[in-house]
């Protein structure tokens, strides 16, 4: 009696289509944001979507309805524990999807709410999480409209999911997306890296250490705003969560098919993130961030671009930290502190699982 | 050095609001979508959330953007099993989320699609998954825009869950939601029910039963468009899920101050139905749906409403079952097949968990 669904893909006769590994299951690193991510989109989700699918699958969407030109955007944050210095998955479920929509040069309207909760997760935990939404919304200026609560029986969960989606009104006239980086764009960071990443790993049950390190988790699209008061044209911007600068730089240089050169000693990095990575060997590239960017912006805008963000609390320490050249597409590569140069790949999994 | 994150609720003092149950945690009743989830809502998250909350945190929610008047909603499915008679996981999260967009008459458009997956689940079961959304996609003609893959350690998560969003644009004139039930109204239920929950509970673990019974699981906006296309002025319409078609009237009756009188011979049940709730005890206007809709007409429109939807695929069964009344506000009570009357109440929490 149990029929079969009513799946297009005959799974009797699937074959797993993952180019990289050839592991049958999922594994963690198909949730890291870096190479395993991508070929799941790309090999798996993509084709058993179907036509269905718009090509894409970006971290945000740009759709035209009822005349808007809006962002959409969805994000699920499964990030443990739930708490660690400077925020919760609270404030990250609404500050990263604030940013996905900021990063196609959205204002960012409303957002969804939805939670997976365990059985038997203390209610004031899940209240002090909300609180913490409340909080980082009414910061954003964002309206928490619709919402959804399930829950799931004690040991087929992890206390609390959250998915926030959200929808963004694009102005006309913008146009903010990986594909529009050109050779001769400046490449900008808005300031220090690789806070988030360690200061959740420095609470980590197993991994316990001592830092000073805070979450950086934060809403840029004010930053953004005052980025493009410039009237600057800016090509792209990207917000470096899972698989850090590395990922995001990847992940720009390939959809434009353009290489990206970096000085390394220009990247501002906290000695604690220095001083923590060297610690658990991690490079400060591939740490998740919460509330920077990069952007690629064409030369001749980029010190008034660099002047409005260090003008913004959120862009104090922004850089300058390289250029996009034609060179070696697709393909980022750092001169290092010492005068070598190194390339800074896209990784493939997530050295920090559920960092988000 | 662990910091206690940003929350304004100061959870050492913190006492659980919920007026119903005392239990300090989470227990599945939350998700049941009845009482329970209500209170969840009104007395936790609302309060928690603060000024950033709209008022409602309806099942959608219909905002102004860019001058469009869109619909806008989210849902998690974590039905249990992933398949069951009739469809899976995948058909139900596509036209889950396409319904509550019909739900406020609105023509759905896009979807955005987040999975949290647990660590070694096979790849071809996400891939049938997968393949089942895009196909319902398909047929319902959305499009599937954005997306979000998270993976979490094997037992802390079950299988695949799944969260989409979506986005609908509301038609110039049309104005429907649960406040606007009037006495007078016709209620009108568009076929069968209580057919998902029994297909879902034959196939579950430790439960196992042999049944004929399908899941409905259907996208309903080519029905309302059928329903609106007569000019009819539908006040209310609802997909009666989790906690059936006593949820869903006693949540519309609450919302417009109004009594449900309804004429329980009229309802269809198939007689499978009948017999699966007879032998577990349970009761079918319980029983959650995925693929009916109760609306609430004006009796002058109840008649072109009724002959419309009954020309429509999804509506061959329709049946005008009760009447909206000024007596007993916020109550629904049906009189049975024996002649008597009985109060078909709110549910506390849900007979079935893990429905959808």
């Amino acid at each position: 009696m149990l029929e079969d669904g009513a799946a297009a893909i005959d799974m009797e006769s699937w074959v797993c289509p993952l180019p990289l590994r050839d592991a049958p299951n999922i594994v963690m690193g198909h949730g890291g944001g870096g190479a395993m991510s991508g070929e799941l989109i790309e090999h798996l989700f993509l084709p058993a979507f179907g036509p269905a699918a718009e090509a894409g699958m970006g971290d945000s969407a740009v759709v035209s309805i009822g005349g808007a030109r809006l962002a959409f955007t969805t994000d699920s944050f499964v990030v443990k524990p739930l708490r660690f210095p400077g925020g919760s998955i609270g404030e990250l479920a609404i500050n990263g999807t604030v940013n996905d929509l900021a990063m196609s040069g959205a204002r960012p309207i409303v957002l969804a709410t939805a939670f997976i909760l365990e059985e038997g997760t203390p209610l004031a935990e899940i209240a002090g999480i909300a609180s913490a939404m409340g909080t980082a919304a009414l910061g954003a200026g964002v309206k928490l409209v619709t919402g959804d609560t399930k829950v799931v029986d004690a040991g087929h969960g992890d206390g609390i999911f959250v998915n926030t989606s959200g929808i963004g009104l694009i102005d006309a006239g913008i146009d903010i997306r990986p594909q529009r980086a050109r050779p001769g764009d400046v490449v900008i960071v808005s300031g220090e890296i690789g806070m988030h990443g360690v200061a959740v790993l420095s609470c980590r049950e197993g991994l316990e250490f001592v830092t000073s390190v805070c979450s950086d988790t934060a809403p840029l699209h004010g930053l953004v705003a005052a980025m493009l008061g410039t009237g600057a044209d800016v090509h792209v911007l990207r917000d470096p969560t899972r698989g850090g600068m590395a990922a995001a730089l990847n992940e720009i240089a390939r959809a434009a098919g353009v290489g990206v050169t970096l000085d390394e000693r220009m990247i501002p990095i906290p000695q604690p993130v220095r001083d923590a990575c060297g610690l658990l060997g991690l490079d400060p590239m591939y740490v998740a961030n919460e509330g920077k960017l990069v952007a690629f912006v064409p030369a001749a805008d980029a010190d008034r671009v660099l002047e409005a963000m260090r003008g913004h609390p959120l862009g104090v320490r922004a850089e300058a930290v390289g250029v996009c050249v034609s060179d070696h597409p697709g393909m980022v590569v750092a001169r290092t502190a010492l005068g070598g140069t190194r390339v800074v790949d896209l990784p493939a999994g997530e050295q920090l699982p559920r960092i988000c």
